[in-house]
């Protein structure tokens, strides 16, 4: 088992990766609750539900949900309801949420956690590669008809408890996606974390190579949410290749690409728009290589209605006086915030597009 | 003007008190706001939004909404408008509430902040004397069909601007609401506080006792939230009157009574079980005989349905493990929580019936 430690402004917590893990989760529960309310999705609560439920035995009052798998579960409906099954339940000020599942259910189910009676103790087990990400740094929302995570706190969980043997039961869409935030995470790190991702074939990922990797996103992840937990400033950087990552998510249909799919398009593009404003030297090519070597979806025509994109970019959270902005690279492992006119950014959107199609 | 300074966990903010402040909002913004949102309902909104966007003129997005009047705005439905209002508006993370009313109005619109983008800047400008409770502290929510408050956060706004003028025009039935607050915080605080608050006919109450009171209040509330602001250990001593209170208010049905009315009778009850425990001696009769002089209901049958009332407190969120907990005062200045089970609770409400009657 390895321990990351996180500090965050309300209490430090403790990220536990190991092999079996989610058989053993009261090992990792630092108090007594009253109750346990387990939050899963019909994909995973059909693998990993009954080992967890093994592992609280002795609990008197655990309960469990299923969501439907997918991103359409991160709506108002999906939320009022986990609330109402929490009250029928019976749970209290001293009950814990366990968020069983990947991103989606992370956010969720952390969200309820954050929201139930102004806030009660959540785990996170999360059984994806991406949801090294979402685990880690206490961001829980749920989602708008207008775009994504609009409506969410800023709400760490007491632990992370992170079962490695999940992940060797995903699919490779899901590795994909999850290697997109590891590749971003390691270009706001350095050139070794860079080569390292890189160097990996994702049909033949050995179980070290995974872990490493995973260890090295939350560690670069953790250093800079511990800086600035409410993001407003160095947290920024982490969506680097969001912007447009989102907008494409959103324009395209959740579910089409995988969050991580966009955000690899995000990403590529991002190194576009920085290699043409610092005129530096940045991985395009070995990124774009790597991607298209791993069958990433990185058809140009997903990029095809620029307007709409530009649209939901500026609907994005992150958008500041409604001016559009983009985490860039001036190296590697030296991101800076820019704002980006909507002109600019469509004639980048147009030369991208291009050296999709031509490289 | 006076000022109240208060320390959160997050940030320090100051509650000014004055005459007409509410047309001189900038002032107390400490920065620029990329826009502004002013929620409302259909009362406060005919009195003073015209007032508070005249002090705005120089900002360039300043928007509004109402909602109605009352405590069934707390509900989901217009919490999401809110949301997608606000984002039709343009809101960002830069971007300003303003909550402009009562304790519904506060509550709903801090909790559309806290949860904004993951939370946004918020401003609470009361117009209620019951508001100087709900104002400062941080506590926003909104309601579940299961109960009062049961969906919210700790979330603390940037200053409470609180605009004495506004007061003048309360009915009686809102100055009750509000005294109730201002005896509760009495009892908790010492014995010269309550007997300056007896000492107050709410027919000929001068404005300034008025201040003086509801400055009392907010620095016996400042001082406790500073100490515990998520309510783990003393704040919970605020809710002297509360767990019987609040069942009333969901069982009569709100609007009915209003909040400090009902929570007017928990207080009596509060005192009437503290008696009985610790056999003290504390002013039920100087109390009682207050309200009933200002015109609190005090009906017994309000109490009738023992059985309903006992279940809606075990609903109520500081049930802890199933059993409900009391805030009881061993003396005056001397709260304590206390578990109390079904049946005491049953007595008691049968013994408290007989003496509203009888005495």
């Amino acid at each position: 088992m390895e321990e990351i430690h996180i500090k965050s402004s309300s209490h430090d917590y403790i990220v536990t990766m190991g092999e079996g893990i989610r058989s053993t989760l009261k090992a990792f529960l630092k108090k007594e609750y009253s109750s346990i309310f387990i939050v899963t999705d019909d994909t995973v609560g059909k693998l990993y539900l009954k080992d967890v439920l093994g592992g609280l035995e002795e609990e008197k009052n655990v309960f469990y949900t299923e969501v439907h798998a997918g991103e359409q579960s991160k709506d108002f409906e999906t939320f009022h309801r986990l609330h109402t099954t929490a009250l029928e339940n019976g749970l209290d000020r001293n009950s814990l949420v366990v968020a069983l599942g990947g991103g989606v259910v992370g956010d969720l189910a952390g969200f309820v956690a954050a929201t139930f009676m102004r806030g009660i103790d959540y785990v996170q087990v999360p059984t994806t590669i991406l949801a090294h990400d979402s685990s880690v740094g206490g961001k829980v929302a749920i989602n708008h008809a207008f775009g994504k995570n609009l409506i969410g706190s800023f709400y760490p969980p007491v632990a992370v408890i992170y079962d490695t043997e999940t992940l060797a039961t995903l699919p490779g869409k899901e590795i994909r996606s999850g290697y997109a935030e590891l590749i971003k995470e390691a270009l706001i790190t350095d050139e070794a974390s860079v080569t390292s991702v890189l160097d990996a074939d994702l049909n033949k990922l050995s179980s070290n190579q995974l872990r490493m990797h995973i260890k090295a996103g939350i560690a670069t992840k953790a250093s800079i949410v511990q800086q600035d937990e409410r993001e407003s400033g160095v947290r920024k950087f982490l969506n680097l290749g969001h912007t447009l990552g989102h907008a494409i998510e959103s324009n395209y249909g959740y579910g089409k690409l995988t969050h991580g799919e966009a955000v690899a398009i995000g990403t590529l593009f991002a190194l576009h728009v920085s290699e043409d404003i610092f005129n530096n030297e940045l991985p395009f090519n070995d990124v774009y290589n790597w991607l298209q070597a791993n069958r990433y979806p990185l058809d140009s025509s997903i990029l095809v209605e620029t307007d709409a994109l530009i649209n939901k970019m500026k609907a994005d959270k992150k958008t500041v006086d409604t001016n559009i902005q983009m985490v860039l690279l001036q190296n590697i492992g030296k991101p800076i915030n820019r704002t980006i006119s909507d002109e600019e950014l469509k004639n980048y959107l147009l030369s991208f597009s291009k050296r999709l199609v031509n490289s």
